[in-house]
């Protein structure tokens, strides 16, 4: 089962910059952590971006679902900020896509010692595998439908809506 | 939707003693692990056993599998040793519960710092709420039925059989 | 051989707020690095302030100092942001206490996987025992007297004046 | 001030083999932990040895002696298991060598999650540039003279003759 893993940054891929001492986005993390989990999974990864999702615009968006509907497999992980995640899973939610989609994310870079990262890839590769066609978000060992998700920005968690 | 997770043991849950130089059990890391992945399932966590997979007696799995069948949850995830981890799976795939059981473990203990450990954990909770009723070995990313799995010893990697 | 420790903040002591996604102070990391290193010295911590050196004010900077002047010990340690490392540093050594006062810090923070920090508390801490009076910057496994030492910001290290 | 690092092996060094699930050396990780510490210090290191130092003849103690001897530097750090590191501080401290030799090592494998040896490191790449011509033993944060130290093997800690 071939699976198409889409990076576009996030949280998940901020990594540290001694120098000027701010979070910025370098290569993406996912190849190291992929073998730290000895994963052997049949995956082509391809960034098509690095951005905190709050400065994703319609124009990425839009990009992200044209990538979502000409690859090849059917069974696809998006990599994705945690602000913004439910909004681009909505955009690939209504183009009924023929395809199982998962976005996950990390609510601490997976760079930093105390990171949900590991856990989230290791939960979201699974729900693809397994999940019948639809968009899901995968985050805090759960998943959710792209129609009933929210993020709590207080709690830093993400629920059903209510 | 609730899930049992039973510990047995195995390299995910061992610890470095220093003052002997050995590796032993102590209590599980299942905890700290769920923290770190800010997983907001609800999990009944029991321990039945610490030990080796290579020490584990019939009577041990028997054990495993009066847990397993007596337990009012009907998705059931085991932490387990990697070395006959498929044996364990074996008599629980045999007695044909109505239940989805999903097995799991790690190559390197969670304790030290390049364990697959929380990728597995990860891995295994989206397991066993997807997949229908059946028992799997869930490693390396994937999920196999517990009678098309064994472990490549050279490699260390599980495979279906061939 | 008792040891003072001021704590005044620096990347040292940062850690990521998931909620807000931004660097923060909260309670020192010292004594978890402590426990790590199973350190047995005797010690004497207090934290006088969490900034970024960069926000440091000379009211602050004549606080470390009289902190440093009214303590019991004669080795003292100060933690603090490297930005302005060699200020402080500057101040203590013009007042020509009658100790040893060594300034330590890290380019990235502990709460990261990939800090320097743990080594340069090691090091400083085996440097204020065995240097005479004086004050000096210890970073890089080096130490440096308080008049010649200079941060080099294109390399994020330490170096004589020259 | 060059300084010269001689490995010898001892838990600092020693590694979790996932296939075997046994303890064992491979290449020293002095590099990556002297990198994480962006240490800048002139160091030649050689590997003289990788064993347990339960398994340290007087052979291999003669080995370290002419090679602390011969080297060029005047100042010595060597890695050691902790469970004879007494007995070799003693062989080298008998011999007199015009030069500061200063012993270490880690009650947890640095490859570990919760090691001292980052901690040690430090300290004693620190102590080694400070102390008058001896040989020492750095463990704890502390530092003892080679005829004063004994290996506390209940706590696992160092500490002076009594």
């Amino acid at each position: 089962m071939a699976i198409r893993v889409f990076i576009t940054g996030g949280t998940f891929d901020k990594t540290y910059d001694e120098i000027s001492g701010q979070l910025r986005f370098e290569d993406t993390r996912i190849h190291e952590m992929l073998r730290l989990g000895r994963c052997r999974l049949d995956l082509a990864v391809r960034t098509l971006m690095m951005v905190d999702s709050l400065d994703m615009t319609d124009a990425d968006r839009r990009l992200v679902l044209e990538n979502c509907r000409s690859a090849a497999e059917e069974r696809i992980l998006v990599t994705h900020g945690t602000d913004t995640m439910t909004e681009t899973a909505r955009v690939l939610g209504e183009a009924r896509l023929p395809k199982t989609v998962v976005l996950t994310g990390a609510m601490v870079p997976y760079a930093f010692g105390s990171s949900d990262g590991l856990f989230n890839l290791g939960s979201a590769l699974s729900f693809v595998q397994a999940l019948p066609h639809g968009v899901y978000v995968a985050m805090n060992g759960r998943c959710f439908p792209w129609d009933d998700v929210v993020k709590n920005r207080a709690l830093g968690v993400f629920e059903n809506r209510r």
